[in-house]
């Protein structure tokens, strides 16, 4: 039996639970007539963005696909392969989000029977996108591999696949991020600075938008984030294979069977393994009917850990049975490694350590020491991340070569299932808080939602960590694979050719550009946001005292279209850019421009993730009534600092992490042409 | 006659003529009682703070020094030069800020009379300190090669001069910079946000801080700055001479005459000939008595062009009679360069181009897309000077190797003199105003002064571009001297060879932390000011209504303790982290971490000084009526970002500056110690 058939069933099996999971969070209590009618209308708008967002990729797919089929040296099945990506990556988004916007009303109808009905609901619905993803993902892969691996040209048709779903992931990461942190500043700004009235407040006409934001940015945006994380994770360790078949920089070669497919069968085997695990997790979650923050960590935390523990027992099973023993040192060393960089995001960004609590004292003296404060602290977190993947780096290397660096990012992934689900869950509940507060709902309901949210935020910084762990590992290993796969030499890519020097400055550059893309359409949004609203109250009589109504579709007209408009230009900026500098420069300067937009892009990302978080958090502390608590002048400063980290923490930051693995991805589909390149300096 | 006697004469010359200079402006009218108090009280905080930096100083010299002695591959000869560029440097600040302080009261005096003279008096004040900057720079490198060239280890000793010159250059940057912007945070966050007072209002306890801290930061922090930048790229092609006599990768070698010694008098030639033309170019700066922003702008850009020109003139005599003509390309690729980053800088900054007035208009909508659309525009701005630099890079090694690479360094950094002084000029006006509103002079008086110091913050653009531009350049050169110094090859040093991937991670992290630990340090000193002068507001009685005093010399110890604390440990950890990453990881690794610290660096320091300086003049813009002009909302929002920007311009960012360039030639210098280390991983 050919090992594959094991990720197919696993891919399979978890696409069946996704459903059964779908079922029991469907057939829930909708709410009564107001919360199914803000749920409507967040559905519509959500679903109407999305619809509008696949229209423009599939004019970009269209295009790539074309170019690919007729480059004589790619061809149809490479262009097959990436159209596959594309579409499984945006299947994976659009049933997650389908699932997260019926969930939110009844995550707020459970939530009004009893917390841990509120808990199941939500995390059930995350889990639907977290299984949705990993399945998808891995069936994908392995349908490629049953129709192409006995190609010669496998190795070339597989990245394809990954180029799709990268693609894809970064429209839509920077597309949602666009609209939910448009929104969200826009709705912030006018509503808590200006008017001083709650979050989530009907008579902020942003909210609705604000609501669909959530979906299509942190739901749909994340889930083809995470299933270009997986996928490419899988298909950088099997680009590799050579390596763990032929080098013997070790001794002796990491595959041990007589079948050196087994270099493929291993890594699809860990995450097939990592499924498995991440069901028993899934359904291991469960939590008592007390308000604690802590319980309700626990019981995320218990399930995350058994999937852990599982995953790893499964992977020590894949690795004896198809290679060298130590393979599985570097599948330790990326769990690690995730593991200590999502306690270390935790602890930047989470208010109960100094950190955190510093940007909060420092909002006593006004918004711009906030800021201050709070950026320090973000750029101040890259260093354990950094330390953590130099640590990693270092030992699968050293018990796997290349190709246990590549591994080391699959077993960081493996249990991607559970924690997209740990992650997914938490933009339900957020919505379903929404919900509550607009349908007007009793406070002990928005008490409970607001435990799951808050839950939620602590979750999501684990689950970045590893997001952004494995996503260095990735792009490293891709890098790696493109030059093998462009015949570069080690002596050839020397940091003494000014070539590779100027390559790597170029590379430095391109996260920079793209962060100012991104942050600056952010910014746009929210300004026509919070004209938009303030124009709303302004000419709308009564509506301050609730007597008018507020026009949310005007809102939701607004971030939809900027949304689409402006995430055009930061993608094919990233898809041109590494043509062009092979072009102008040659391929070994690619090289360079790889590696530096990985160094400065994983930095970046890092420092914009937990600055974002700890403004966030820096609020939240405040609001549970330091320095003066809400409507204090710390708790304004704090709210600014909180808005000018949205775009960084949930726009900018997230989508560097699909970058930097897209750049080398593209380099590595696009091998076979770029390899005559020498450039024309 | 051995021609570095040229550059011994030339720097003498300098000396004179900075003498000169500095005695027109000591004998020029000081002005009345009240602005001699003031003027005394900024002197007195000054030279006091001067006095406990250098003190400070003192001892991490003697540490170093003791090390240098004691180390057997080292030695004394090495040893002596660091202190004598440590020496060096600090007499540079010294001499440029004892003037300036003595400056002000005298400009504001001076414009008292006209316009004409308050622009001489500023402008010859900063032209003491540009004069001394590279007569000490150039007179020392002279003096160190007269007594060393015949010694077989010159190459080893002359980087010691710019180890010393750089050590003393970061604390001096950090430490002024930490008091020069928490003075400046707290005294605008509590006296034009909170209390809506004008800047420099005598009622403002933090106001003579503030003006201290122009001395110390923009005054003695820029001149070790700047004599840094000016010595290292002189040195970092000196320790490539052998580049430019034994490779013959461009067909023949570079230095055509008999004596390979052409290849140190080369450069130091060329800033010999930058230094008279200066002088030329100095004394051709005046203008008339309209209150015309663009014929004082043209009155500074003539003499900058003239310098420019004259010293292109020089160098083409030089390089005529040492080398090959081809080095002359490359000495007009890096003016080039320079000029054309300090354009796009003056672009992206300056209220006059979309950038900025795109900022301005974020303003409308809060203080938060002020801040992100400024953040944003800060990383949008480091595409220009990357491509420049790239620019740069390619034609001047395709003329002249990598010794072409160094040499476009300092032919960008020729004409320092006039550039410094433009650049100093700046604070000198800017202390001279705030000494005219505090003293109640004439309002037509503060018109003029304001006019010299916003004329200041354009020529300090253009500046900054060229400080940043030879920083690239000057860093490539020296980390490519330590790889030829530790004697590593380029296939040695490959992309593919993982410990290379560690070091550029680790190298790559370095300014993200050391920006870190600046912001922090700015944000705690702010803090603290603005708590110091709030406690005032509360607790002096009639302090608001003009009738009580408030307590200047609290604010000024505050910043001073402060600043000294916590310079310390950024400028420790930069010393610290090569030795580390070489013990630990090995030389090649070491090779990584140089070229990812100088990416990284590089786009970090322009991100940061653009942003901050786009911030500070989108306020402007908005202070000349735009958008409800000052005490409007907008004006608000802008006030925020200006303070935000601060310490990313005046302290964070150009701090970086000099650490790439730092961590480089501490490298070279322990060259002998790391060439034997292989890592302990």
């Amino acid at each position: 039996m050919d090992p594959v058939l094991i990720a197919l069933g696993c891919g399979v099996l978890g696409l069946v639970v996704a459903y059964f999971l779908a079922r029991f969070v469907l057939s829930q209590d909708e709410g009564n007539a107001r919360v199914r009618e803000i749920a409507a209308a967040i559905k519509e708008g959500a679903l109407a963005f999305l619809g509008r967002e696949y229209r423009v990729l599939a004019v970009f797919v269209a295009i790539v696909t074309l170019v690919l089929v007729f480059v004589p040296a790619l061809g149809w099945k490479v262009a097959l392969a990436f159209v596959f990506g594309a579409i499984c990556s945006g299947l994976a988004g659009y049933v997650g989000m389908t699932i997260a916007v019926r969930a939110n009303s009844r995550t707020a109808a459970a939530a009004a029977k009893s917390l841990n009905h509120g808990l199941k609901v939500s995390f059930r619905a995350g889990s639907v996108m977290g299984m949705t993803v990993v399945a998808i993902g891995l069936l994908g892969l392995s349908l490629l591999y049953f129709a192409f691996s006995e190609d010669p040209s496998f190795l070339a048709i597989i990245p394809g696949y990954g180029f799709g779903a990268s693609s894809v992931a970064i429209f839509a990461r920077v597309g949602g991020g666009i609209y939910t942190k448009g929104a969200d500043t826009g709705a912030d700004i006018v509503g808590k600075v200006e008017q001083s009235i709650p979050e989530d407040d009907p008579r902020n006409a942003a909210v609705i938008a604000d609501f669909v934001g959530d979906n299509v940015g942190d739901v749909a945006g994340m889930g083809a984030d995470l299933f270009e994380s997986y996928v490419d994770s899988i298909i950088a360790t099997m680009a590799l294979s050579t390596i763990a078949i032929f080098s013997t920089r070790l001794g002796e070669p990491l595959i041990v069977g007589t079948d050196p497919a087994a270099a493929f069968w291993l890594p699809m085997l860990v995450a097939a393994g990592g499924i498995l695990a991440s069901i028993v997790g899934i359904f291991s979650v469960r939590v008592g009917e007390k308000l604690e923050m802590k319980a309700l960590l626990n019981a995320l935390r218990r399930g995350t850990y058994i999937a852990a523990g599982l995953s790893l027992v499964f992977s020590f099973i894949a690795v004896s049975f198809l290679a060298d023993i130590r393979l599985f040192v570097a599948i330790v060393a990326g769990l690690a490694a995730g593991l200590a960089i999502g306690e270390s995001t935790n602890y930047f960004t989470s208010y109960v350590y100094k950190p955190t609590l510093k940007i909060a004292e420092a909002s006593q003296t006004g918004a711009a020491t906030n800021i201050i404060a709070g950026f320090g602290n973000g750029l101040m977190s890259t260093a354990p991340p950094v330390l953590f993947i130099v640590i990693a780096v270092v030992v699968a290397y050293n018990f796997g070569d290349i190709y246990g660096v590549a591994l080391a990012g699959v077993g960081m992934l493996a249990t991607l299932g559970i924690q997209d689900a740990t992650d997914a869950y938490g933009p339900v509940a957020d919505n379903a808080g929404g919900i509550v507060e607009m349908a007007g709902m009793p406070h002990e309901i928005r008490e409970r939602t607001d435990a799951l949210d808050s839950l939620g935020n602590t979750t999501a910084a684990i689950g970045k960590g590893f997001a952004i762990g494995s996503a260095g590992l990735t792009a490293l290993a891709l890098l790696l694979s493109y030059t093998l796969a462009v015949g570069i030499t080690p002596s050839q890519i020397s940091l003494l050719d000014p070539h590779v020097l100027v390559g790597l400055f170029l590379g430095g550059l391109l996260p920079a550009v793209f962060c100012a893309m991104t942050l600056q359409a952010v910014g746009k949004t929210g300004a026509s946001i919070v004209n938009e609203v303030r124009r709303q109250f302004r000419e709308i009589p009564g509506l301050m005292e609730g007597t008018g109504k507020a026009e949310y579709a005007k809102c939701v007209d607004i971030c939809t279209r900027e949304a689409i408009r402006q995430m055009i230009l930061p993608g094919v900026v990233t898809v041109l850019a590494p043509i062009t500098v092979a072009f102008i420069f040659g391929k070994v300067a690619l090289g360079g421009f790889l590696i530096g937009a990985t160094v400065t892009g994983f930095i970046l990302a890092v420092a914009f993730s937990n600055a974002g978080g700890s403004w966030d958090n820096a609020k939240k502390w405040v609001e549970t009534g330091a320095y003066g608590g809400k409507k204090s002048p710390a708790h304004k400063a704090t709210v600014i600092g909180d808005t000018v980290g949205d775009p960084m923490k949930d726009t900018s930051g997230p989508s560097l992490n699909i970058m930097i693995k897209l750049v080398s991805i593209i380099s590595l589909v696009l091998a076979p042409v770029i390899a005559d390149m020498t450039g024309i300096f």
